[in-house]
């Protein structure tokens, strides 16, 4: 049973393990820093598909497999996910052909610590017994749908960031699993009134700074609790911007604060302006980077803050601001490690 | 803690209650059967913006205030919902400036279905003492999108359902309430291969079949066990298929079963060929009809049973098929009533 502490802050009694974990990338993210967590990378950016969207949903597939062959076959009892493509098709397709219960997601890029929070939340509630989240995200159809077709060739903004060609799907269970989920912090929508759509970091950031103060305040924790603590992908001025506001709430985050969109690519050599983006981002960066330090030791617990921008061209074209949400996670090596 | 029964379905042990409802709809709705049952229709389509998109925020902001009100005031824990627009901002907007917790959700038109069943299984695991689903859809947001401009005129063929204009939320508490949620039955997601996106009905048929018989199987009950059995938005169309389909498995839905979608509008008048279908439809028919005659005492025990067609005009375009989804609920009027 999971109990309210604080606040807004869901602590899980059962502390549901993480049991497999896997990630897909493109070739850009496998010539990145995080090359050698990736289970699979793509040289081919269209996963052996015709159109790029086909190439997500492809590449979702692949993610949802790769995890379920690393858990041994395991079938869980539903999957959870969801994508950026209007209507999240790429994940309803990766699902289809599965006989597996499905609920589908939408958090934008805070898509798999939503996820990852509803998963331990339901298997902690009893019922089920193992659950898996996914997401993921493709550059070429993001750039397509949210901006300019590539062809196109438009110039990128300084502050623009790099949607991620990747996915990331974790595997769930109740009471077992080295890595074990222990504090679910639901995130609420803010709207700090940015209006660039080339500049998410800047609109995501106070969510994020409201989330992780507010699983700090619940949990009577600070930095000092955690070995890291990882924003989704706000990108290189994102995380700037959230570093200040930390600072200016009288937290010092040191060097224990990253952010996965900043970690994804080499910022200096990638030409991806202020970082990586996209469902893809956060997800792939868990599954290939996060979780295997943990099992190596290097990190015993890390709070996962999953950031996503609730926005679409449409809401932009109409004047619309681009609110903020984000989801945080804490995930812990346990006693069963 | 919830208990999984048969295959597929979770038993709720602390049979979550609904506290309070509410429906807010356009003018050809409020001009339909169930015109009584809403508790606010908009006769002006643009509920008061410049954009029909704007008038669907608008329209689900008024829908969660409206429950909130008629809860007297109370606060929900978390919010959960989504809507048929890119990037589902309409709902992204309506939670934007409450500070509550947002977890958005994508199930296309079973998205009512989908919070239903998610905030149930939330509330029984502890937690949480209290949990809002809403959704809606508009009609010329939704044909703008889906479909054409309403300006250019198409003509509808006579299988193509009308979106409804229309919002539903229910608030759902733990152990209170006079409905009680005793039964979640998650769907998968089924592909009959069917392309023609203004056929809906006969896409979402297989997955409400599935469902429904799967709901049946684990609990051991059937129509009998049932004083009404309501899918989605099947539309005439998919709720003749569908009662083909169950009687070909030996199953007698009798008047026991009907559709939310050939609820909502007068087939013979109000010119909607295959009756309504979007988010809106189940949701406001949920919220208008289905609770208050419960609440009468009309019928004791019913399975709401949402359908979603999992597409986008993109994946129909590029030659995809369109996969259904129905997530069930049992609801009855108990012991608290």
């Amino acid at each position: 049973m999971a109990k309210r502490i604080g606040k807004r802050t869901l602590a899980l009694e059962s502390r549901p393990g993480v049991l497999a974990y896997a990630s897909v990338v493109g070739g850009k993210e496998g010539a990145g820093p995080l090359k050698k967590g990736f289970d699979e990378v793509s040289l081919d950016s269209y996963f052996g598909q015709d159109t790029w969207e086909k190439a997500e949903m492809t590449m979702l597939t692949h993610c949802l497999d790769r995890c379920a062959q690393k858990s041994g076959g395991l079938r869980p009892d539903a999957i959870l996910g969801g994508d950026l493509l209007n209507q999240c098709v790429s994940s309803a397709f990766a699902v289809k052909d599965r006989s597996t219960p499905y609920l589908g997601l939408y958090g934008a890029c805070s898509t798999m610590a939503e996820g990852l929070s509803l998963a331990a939340l339901l298997l902690d509630g009893g019922g089920f017994t193992s659950l898996m989240a996914f997401t993921g995200s493709h550059f070429c159809a993001a750039e397509r749908q949210y901006r300019f077709p590539l062809e196109y060739g438009g110039q990128r903004t300084p502050t623009s960031q790099w949607t991620v060609t990747g996915a990331g799907a974790v595997l769930l269970a109740r009471e077992s699993g080295a890595f074990e989920l222990t504090h679910v912090t639901p995130g609420r929508v803010l709207d700090a009134g940015v209006t660039d759509a080339n500049n998410m970091g800047a609109a995501m950031a106070p969510a994020a700074c409201d989330t992780i103060l507010r699983h700090f305040d619940d949990t009577g924790r600070d930095f000092s609790d955690y070995d890291a603590v990882f924003t989704g992908d706000l990108g290189a001025i994102g995380h700037d911007i959230l570093q200040d506001m930390l600072q200016k709430e009288g937290l010092d985050p040191g060097l224990k604060y990253m952010d996965c969109g900043v970690l994804m690519y080499d910022l200096l050599t990638q030409d991806v302006h202020a970082g990586g983006s996209g469902c893809g981002c956060s997800a792939a960066v868990l599954a290939a980077h996060i979780l295997p330090a943990m099992e190596r030791g290097v990190w015993k617990r890390v709070l996962f803050a999953g950031t996503g921008a609730l926005m679409s061209p449409l809401s932009c074209q109409q004047g619309c601001s681009i609110p903020g949400v984000c989801h945080a996670a804490a995930i812990e090596r346990g006693a069963r490690a």
